[in-house]
């Protein structure tokens, strides 16, 4: 019940962009400081844009800054947004014969909703403090990219 | 956050041998039911056996039952006995440069506990039900194993 990597990543790149404030970064100081690879970053960043939690500007002097307040995002919806599927278990691969009569996958849903509650009373700027903070301004560019 | 094949499959091995009550079966019969493989069905029965979830009778007319009262399996534990890992994301695999001052994995794992928390509620006996019985007992055994 880990999350993927595609919702993992867009935790770190919110919580960077967050503690960038109104600063403008890019893509690639993202893939830099968290080992992540462009491909991945891209996509990751182009979904945060279409949610509008991350502004991109062109140009010259363009890149990327969260594109709202830290406080709008709450952590269920990246979440809900970033994961392939929020489906307990998948009761037709392979097909589970007492599917339909079995209980599990509702009970299974009440506990993930419990775990999405605790995520709703929480948004982006609780995830920021000073130590954080801290770790942003220090990031040393120097990783092996990976996917 | 989907469960993996193993605890499902987990899952679906302890509610058909709740069902069954005190009669034996056999992996082959659960593999040719629920569309697993025999060796990943093994593996599951094994770790569910050495738990004390599972009895198997060796011999011509051996076969495997359940271990204990189902009111004994509580849910939430056979997460836990399953699953890779409990860890709800890894700050490691890329490293990543906040880990250690970020609050995410702490407000993950309680929300995963909250999660851990619903299904501590219920066991096995839970699951079982009239429709569910049905079911088994109109099992065909015709499905392509599946690992």
């Amino acid at each position: 019940m880990q999350l993927t990597k595609h919702t993992d990543f867009a935790f770190r790149t919110l919580i960077y962009l967050s503690m960038m404030q109104e600063e403008l970064t890019t893509i690639q100081k993202i893939t830099d400081s968290f080992g992540i690879s462009k491909t991945h970053a891209m996509k990751i960043v182009n979904t945060l844009a279409n949610k509008g939690w991350v502004q991109s500007i062109r140009g010259r002097n363009g890149g990327i800054k969260l594109g709202c307040d830290p406080r709008e995002i709450k952590l269920d919806e990246v979440v809900i947004l970033m994961e392939n599927t929020l489906d307990p278990v998948n009761c037709d691969q392979p097909p589970c014969l007492i599917a339909g009569a079995c209980v599990l996958k509702s009970e299974l849903l009440t506990a993930q909703q419990a775990y999405l509650d605790h995520l709703a009373t929480l948004s982006l700027a609780d995830l920021a403090n000073k130590r954080t903070q801290q770790r942003i301004n220090n990031i040393p560019i120097a990783q092996e990219p990976m996917s």
